[in-house]
């Protein structure tokens, strides 16, 4: 049921206390929206310094959750670590609604199931095998070439769970690795040879569907530094992603903020990579790059709120990710420069320790020519250290 | 010293809970600041939702806010409840700076002082004069004319502190109201016949000085119902409001946010009405409608941090007051089209108990025509209920 008004007391509750669920708790106290979190952890996330409806527990734990869901008035994720089976009985046992529901997220958890998934949608994929042992790991070899990457069908975080692999020695050792001998499925996936990575967010709920424009995600080291939108491609390939994403959201019925990740082809096609059934680091740029950001969606999608615009308010917007620098107590530090660019926002996540590589903060910057805002905004925050 | 980096655990401290430190309390979280709170109540504040570190005590006890002081790193206001001389004791025995300073406070607390101060500056003020009797009631009736205001000096808050008497029965009511009998000092002030109210919002601290665009307030029956910016008067206008904004800040060397009322009289000349030391409900309209919020460069302002830009996103911007409807548990019921329009915000404050009358939401729209962004927004939230 769309949902017309908002009253005093409606509590919003995250699973998972990161920096996503903060920022799409911002949104939420703009609404007037209260927000409760759970956590696997009891102190220093992004979001317990934000709330005094703090809880923590075990993410496998059903009554821990239930217990924290019976305080909320709808629940949602920020992450993929809790199963569907697990957050279907929280769901059941606590009378409170999950979006995205368990049911969306059985047919994405499980990298196996997501690919079939979207097959049957009609989403093209990248060629995948299921691997049982090493006479199947030699077959996708020779059938696809090496190297190739093996991933565990399950979990899986920022290339966590992800192993490349450029011959037989190494496909054994990763596939124990990944889990395959303790009766982990383990994917095969070809590599796609691709030009650009591309990635678009959907909001979905009962009163429609926002898409919003297709961008680019520069990765360095499989690690995500940049995000440009619109992707710097044909204006064909950027509507086409948008449609292949908002095919995707309907194929799992998804209520809620979904990211797609894709591959651009040399050839121009486009292959569904990845996806993620809430607000997604290629989307940060959206809080001041479009009218309504991915986490302001986030919080409408899931509460059954009409769902704001997606629609740009600069021609071009660079979002940079701010990784830690040291190890040490988190310390947002030289950013004179970076605060001083008139049109430059700088978000910080409010973590308390740093550690080099650890995703801390981002900055983004509005302007007209997408490479030159690009440039300008490795500029502004290169001296920033963490 | 202006600041270069933002620690982690870097504590801002409000003294008040209610919706201008919830506004400012989002921006803090943004850059990865914490938030604490002091409030004369205990629970059901609009900040208290938002913070883990959440204190209540008497806005009169030096001791009290003492304790809280010592847990932050810099406090600020977000009202005018507490007087100078408290707020220098508590800054001295805390060691916590305070910002807007107790120094520059004191010069606008005492409407009286304010007055003079502005002067001084060469700021054109309402006529007025301190009333002591009988006689100084009908004197002032003599020279300034029937009706006239009284106001007393201290505090005073959207028309609170404030009455219209027109002859010298209600003034001498009025005066013993106001507690001029008991000692209390009675300003009495002309009306000033205006064509508009106007409003100017400047951020300064050691890094510089931010003036945002002079808005117009639109009243009806003393409140605020409407922000249009920019006001639809002459360039020449807005740029005297400013410049008499700036010269005001820099009258009592303050460090914040500050807002500035003038009337535009029917020559087309300015007159300083009130001031504030904090976020205004003038300056909503700023959260979308410039670069960087009012409360944006509270944060920034108070902290030391580089100031952001004051440019209008768009060239027109409405802000529509939602003010309560019922008195009832709050509900923001109806806002289904509100929220559908692609151009428009809605700002909930999170006030649990919604009575006719009081300050529970507002809603921004962004356009291009002035008159036709306001009519559309009152179009838009004419049916929100409260």
């Amino acid at each position: 049921m769309p949902r017309t008004s908002i009253p005093a007391n409606l509590k919003l509750g995250f699973l998972g206390a990161g920096q996503l669920a903060r920022m799409s708790s911002l949104e939420a106290f703009r609404f007037g929206i209260q927000v409760a979190v759970f956590s696997d952890r009891t102190e220093n996330e992004p979001v317990q310094f934000m709330t005094p409806y703090s809880t923590s527990g075990s993410f496998d734990s059903v009554d821990d959750m239930v217990k924290f869901a019976k305080e909320c008035d709808v629940i949602t994720l920020e992450n993929e670590f809790i199963s569907s089976d697990i957050l279907k009985k929280v769901q059941e046992k606590s009378g409170t609604p999950i979006y995205p529901s368990p049911e969306s997220f059985a047919l994405i958890e499980n990298k196996l199931i997501e690919k079939q998934t979207f097959e049957a949608a009609g989403i093209p994929v990248t060629p995948y095998k299921l691997v049982r042992n090493e006479s199947d790991l030699e077959q996708f070899g020779e059938d696809h070439g090496w190297p190739y990457m093996l991933k565990s069908s399950k979990g899986g975080y920022d290339g966590y769970g992800n192993e490349t692999v450029n011959n037989m020695e190494e496909a054994q050792e990763a596939f124990s690795n990944l889990g395959g001998d303790k009766g982990q499925d383990i994917l095969a996936e070809a590599f796609v040879d691709f030009t650009k990575e591309l990635a678009v967010q959907v909001a979905r709920n009962e009163t429609g569907t926002v898409v919003y424009p297709c961008c680019e995600t520069v990765q360095k080291d499989h690690i995500c530094v940049a995000v440009l939108s619109p992707a710097p491609v044909e204006n064909i390939v950027r509507e086409m992603a948008q449609e292949l994403a908002v095919k995707a959201t309907e194929a799992i019925d998804g209520k809620g903020i979904f990211a797609y990740e894709f591959f651009l082809t040399k050839e121009g096609s486009l292959i569904l990579n990845e996806s993620a059934p809430r607000p997604h680091n290629s989307g940060h740029y959206t809080i001041e790059g479009t009218v309504a950001s991915q986490f302001e969606n986030h919080v409408r999608a899931v509460l059954g709120l009409p769902l704001g615009s997606s629609r740009l308010n600069k021609p071009a917007v660079a979002m940079i990710n701010l990784l830690g620098t040291h190890k040490r107590p988190a310390e947002t530090d030289h950013i004179k420069e970076a605060l001083a660019e008139e049109n430059g926002h700088l978000h910080v996540y409010g973590k308390v320790d740093s550690k080099v590589g650890r995703k801390m903060a981002h900055y983004t910057l509005l302007g007209d020519d997408l490479e030159e805002t690009h440039q300008r905004a490795i500029e502004l925050t290169k001296s920033i250290e963490i």
